[in-house]
């Protein structure tokens, strides 16, 4: 059994890898820290786990975790990287569900994150943890950024697309949902439900710390830049990412490679050996429901007119968007199957 | 035109009371406070009144306020008590839609409230504003309680078998469930849709500051007092109350006074000239809905056994339940229509 | 007071004109008629409608139909092209909520709607009831074709960019998402709580029929053909349409002419005398729930990119998007003031 | 490996089996029959189930039933009875989930369910599925009947108190509230998101069909007939059920025996060997979505005044009110352990 720590487990990304976690075959859950709560047992503030979980919260230290094989930091941006440093010098592997370690370029990372980098030199070390991008590079990484929940959605959405170079890279628009657990477990005006139920809004439409993830992966997928519209807007539901895609074919392009039915090949052939990439049969419309609790990515993937394709992909924010995918990065860390612990059917209804 | 006056109208009770009285044709708002939002429109922060309101918010001053014929407080417990004695004093008329007035016993409302009243003779003075019980009183008060929800659909529901004599008075159970509206434009984690969407909940089950406003309104209409228990639940709606009420008819009572249709005619006889009072036909289920947006309380009354009678009872928390039934309080004190500007059907769907 | 009939009242278009005109001073409602619920009150069916309605549906009969001044079809497709030329030749004007006239190319519309048209003549003759469009035209018209919901969020925010020449025509998108209440009010599986709650999905992004009636509008605007890819989605919320509109401007463009401002500045010329348009302040990101129960359109207009705009447009799919802007056809075509019964604030919360 | 039919498998009953025993580590799902969609591929109906069920819907015939171990009918009420007869006389072990065995008293059956009872020889067999109850009947039975899913929530939370005789058994009162998954999967114009959605009612006052099932449970747990007051609500949720139980302690009861301390104590040790029923630490007020998706039932008593206690009970209708209460029985008659398939924390948030 391999011993696992949290750190800031009183969120939702926290509270979500504690239930996958509880029911892993292979690994203990030995500290869940929460700087503000500690003395509190974890199944007082979250009674779903009571039965599974026998734990106080406890203060962060780095000697604690340091007897973990692998830590999770799901606390707010610019937090783990104070402590990341420490850690894997007690050879303590690391993955930050944060954006600490996303972005490659500091000072790109220091414009939208509004403050100084503390371990510049581990943002270089750092693996952007997408199995499907980056599986060998993970299975060897100490430290694993783990990725947004929009960019997963996306990225997964357009890669074969963009690797396959078909599209004019010039203009790609991802018109991007998300449920409201995104937002956090923060008490916040506006994602009461008494404000953000029964309505929906864009949000950020002048830019969103997602984009420069966004383009940073997709401009690596296609070797040059990328020009991405990336607008955000807010369900009135708890989970569920939807990523509507936007792609223009290149106008000179032979017609044959991106006619639908060998753009429906690309996909099943691109993800075939995915275990969290699901394509969906031709003219499918995947609702977020058919994702809801699992770790699968399911897409389609539309041709309504000439030129104009149309990709639909849907996550659930908390699992795949986070704590899942998180997991399928621990699996590959500490050399176990990458699908263990991950394997259920999503809740319908 | 009366200038009217709003304190602390950044809340869900105030935004209401703006949006029903920016139509109303025999007043004009002529002040709107928030403390904490001097300067900002009231139309930047509640974007539906754009084009409706043309003020800002300003500060609470009494000289301004004394300028209204009458001012509604629209303000936190404890808050109302302070400022009220100088109006009266300026000869303004006041309606307070928190709990500083409602409780005569100023030994019980302390114990529930957790502070000293600032001024027990005024809520000696003071109306329990709702118009069904104490219609004249309304018309010539200087200052009114308006009710609390609960007790708006409680007492509406009970009215006619309380004063009527018909049931065990030790006895009386109030199941009662509320949108989440109710507890506030206020930032907190327990209200946030990603917490309180998708699920339901009692609370306060071991006492409840609406407990004793109910207990103390049935005993004055049994002239007796009444054991009553009260559970309240959290709905995963924006707005509407229902209440399930359970009384046990006497057991000594003559069949022929509490059978179905005699407790039908007992309600209908009791409500005919309510205006907004609606007893439903027999058998009836009224939804929330029904009355969403609206001032009316929908009301069905049922003997499915023995000795047992089941009041339904529904309005919505934010009209009939607060800034509703102040203004159908305000038209009394100001000697207009009792239901002017208040006669829209509810919202369907 | 002009009389008023409703055809097939028993859907959400039909209740909610019956919402609305309950309270339009200047007209009275003389047929409500549904030829599945003859006899019934209508109160019974839509409780919302007690004490404001004192009629039963009844058979829809021309003879009847042809006292009223004026009748709405809030009927399915298909249903008022059969009965509008005898209303017509005998005097009486009439408002089609569903889609028999919107589309002017007979064989378009044969496509789309599965069906041959009864009369094309009156296709032709009839008026597209957008007033921001078309004022002048409704005022004298006969027959008004009532737009579809997600036209007229979709029109009202491009219509400015279109007319002024600015952008690409060949390449809008119209990234678009409804409320539930857009699918009616039939038994279907697909639309239950359970199936459409928490969750979200796009639909028939291979070809949807609002798109060939946004396609002809704004063409007509342009004064050329357009390419638009239309892509609509389902939200689980009751009430509300957001569209987000995504534009290129010309490449060869002077800059100055579409720069934020500018735009900011187009659109506020454009839409300051409309009553039911608002342009709000830049930046903006309006919510559905800012139009929730009203007549307005509230539309945000973004530049976040060098020739990327992005137009944010959210209307009420049952109000501005049905039942309201046909009262305003209504008023119209009766010579009324066009806002009479329609000035009231959105719902909030 | 055991040998699993499911029939009827197209409702919420149905796929909620088919979700949990796809993870079954000891059984295989043979035969998923529904008879109007022969031939669909159970995925292509239930997405969630892609990658985890590679059988296609078949007819049902008994011959192929007969083959299995164990079947399970998540059919309409009605269909079990006219199967059943044939297949334990071909020695399969049956499990209705629905309510054909439920009530001994065929009579009462054919009252409340309308129909003439097709085997009341196999209703006096039939064991009532509830292990809590009859854990040893269960073990050897060949035919059980499922609990209904309001009837195991409000057994479950009386139990402890009929039990040790400590109230009066004539005035039991249960203001239960279902979410709206218990209406099915059925096209139905009341449980449309927008009819149902942000709304909430009683229905079924003058009498439900659970009302005899729980009065048969409690009778029998109290050895003398009860006096039980049944009022269900509907929830604008898709899973979850909250009991709210009143009932009143024996006047003359020496008050040691139920003071609330006692009355924790009495529930901790009726359940403290449960693996599926969890007593809230005191004061609690547990939330429906405590249980979400799992098969425990929370408690919490309170005793608020003196004579008066209120027992709140929590499941998930599906899952411990329906197919995780089915498959905990399925454990026991097929000699497995009774939790296998069944340990999953509840889905929070």
């Amino acid at each position: 059994m391999k011993k696992i720590g949290i750190v800031g487990a009183t969120g939702y990304t926290g509270v979500e890898l504690l239930r996958l976690l509880v029911t892993h075959p292979d690994v203990e859950i030995s500290h869940v820290t929460s700087r503000s709560n500690v003395g509190t047992r974890v199944d007082a503030m979250f009674p779903n786990l009571r039965g599974f979980v026998d734990l106080e919260f406890s203060d962060p230290s780095i000697e604690a975790l340091a007897q973990c094989d692998l830590v999770f930091f799901a606390t707010p941006n610019g937090v783990a990287m104070k402590h990341v440093p420490a850690l894997l010098e007690a050879g303590t592997k690391v993955i930050d569900l944060a954006a600490d370690f996303r972005i490659k370029d500091i000072d790109v990372w220091s414009k939208w994150y509004g403050m100084e980098h503390a371990c510049p030199d581990i943002v270089a070390e750092a693996v952007y943890g997408m199995p499907e991008l980056n599986r060998d590079l993970v299975k060897s990484a100490r430290i694993v950024a783990n990725p947004g929940c929009y960019p997963t959605a996306v990225t997964l959405g357009l890669k074969p697309l963009v690797e396959a170079g078909l599209i004019d890279l010039n203009n790609i628009i991802a018109d991007t949902k998300s449920g409201i657990s995104g937002a956090g477990r923060q008490a916040n005006v506006g994602t009461l439900l008494s404000e953000a139920g029964e309505s929906f809004k864009a949000y950020a439409v002048q830019g969103h710390r997602h984009q420069p993830e966004i383009a940073q992966t997709l401009s690596l997928l296609a070797d040059t830049q990328v020009g991405l519209t990336f607008v955000p807007h807010l369900l009135p539901i708890i989970r569920g990412i939807h990523a509507t895609l936007y792609v223009r074919t290149k106008t000179n392009d032979n017609r044959q490679n991106s006619d639908e039915s060998s753009l429906q090949s690309l996909y099943e052939k691109t993800y075939k050996n995915e275990p969290f990439v699901d394509v969906m049969p031709p003219g499918s419309h995947p609702e977020t429901r058919s994702v809801k609790t699992s770790n699968m990515c399911r897409i389609a993937v539309h041709k309504p007119s000439d030129n104009q394709v149309v990709v639909l992909s849907v996550i659930d924010n908390l699992v795949k968007g986070a704590a899942g995918q998180a997991i399928q990065n621990m699996n590959l860390m500490l050399g176990l199957d990458e699908t263990t612990g991950l394997m259920q059917p999503a809740l319908l209804p």
